[in-house]
């Protein structure tokens, strides 16, 4: 399939509540970045993770491999620095090859679950 | 009307909870993908579901008449291969003529129900 | 201020829940689109519902002032017909002048509130 | 890192539920637009609210720091004159340098958290 996306993707929400109702993973608070890379090439990806009151923290790489998805945890980040929890961020997403980035949040502070999600901002 | 939209569309979150609260089918967890051919011509639709470990599997296929829309149910894709349930993925939909791609996620893993919806990725 | 926005727009999610855990107008399930027209001239929308079986169904038509948000109920369109609940549909927006559409739905089937949002597809 | 985003962003949706379940600053109810500055140039932003039936107020005034995220409350907003509970809205942010601007309500009127979130509407 011909690739589809962009190569530049920036979310500028970012909030990992420390407090879950639950222990089970797929129910953990979390917040996820999934990445699309539907082409025939590797994606290398670098990003970097910005703050309110300190510089940015990167590169983070990871790779999607060509025709596959990744919904990346921003709680598994962990190199070259864990994510706060409880702290306002932001991600910006640098590929080399086209892929298509979606911004998604459970939130398992109360105890029933709450979700949100966005197409993240693309550009190049 | 004149057609509006594009011809390529990407949801790079994907994921159909096994459990639900409800056995109410408005009620039941799924995954929709909204998909709206206001123009005067039928949208031919193909789409490709990306996993994280596995190629890709396809093509699903669907028709939307002319002047209407289809609020397709992940759940429901059965021709190739049923979509596995509690499984990470992605989709991407090709189309004839211009078409509007939404994604909504109704959540009933807990008794609440949580929703998230969001503009697909357009090109072409 | 100079205007922002397209001319037309298109959202293809539809789905006004028939019930609803309040009485309150506030909490009663509803689906909005957000219009916001910043520019000074006054905005004259055409608003065309479309369905899964049958013709599309319009003109509705809703006049934004310049410089003025409307946030347009579903619930309340009655002419030329009531939108039926319980009912997959999606919208397309025509407008004079550039807006800003913002679809919402807060869902208060369950005595919980559940809440999407998203910014519409937009073009010309 | 170079700057990403546009200088022109609009959020059509707006709307600060005056209830919340929690005195927890986290988990009261709020609206906020995250604001990246991913770029080497302080952005100065320039904040309109528009209102159903009376004209906009602004400017509300806001810099954010080159490479730092800004996720601000509408509820903190107070000059030129606070944004009334319980009352539809919306925003225009005009800013010098490219920025990326996401919406996200947290509302809590009842006792349970919900969430939503869209990439905000962009041009220029």
């Amino acid at each position: 399939m011909d690739a589809i996306g962009r190569k530049r993707w920036a979310i500028a929400e970012g909030y990992i509540p420390s407090q879950s109702s639950f222990s089970d993973r797929a129910l953990v608070s979390h917040e996820t970045a999934c990445i699309l890379n539907a082409g025939d090439r590797d994606a290398h990806v670098v990003i970097t993770i910005f703050y309110a009151d300190r510089e940015p923290i990167g590169p983070y790489r990871v790779t999607v491999s060509a025709r596959r998805t990744l919904h990346l945890r921003f709680n598994d980040l962990e190199d070259p620095h864990p994510i706060p929890r409880d702290t306002d961020c932001a991600s910006v997403f640098e590929s080399d090859v086209a892929i298509v980035v979606q911004h998604t949040r459970l939130d398992s502070r109360r105890c029933e679950v709450s979700l949100m999600s966005t197409t993240a901002y693309a550009e190049a």
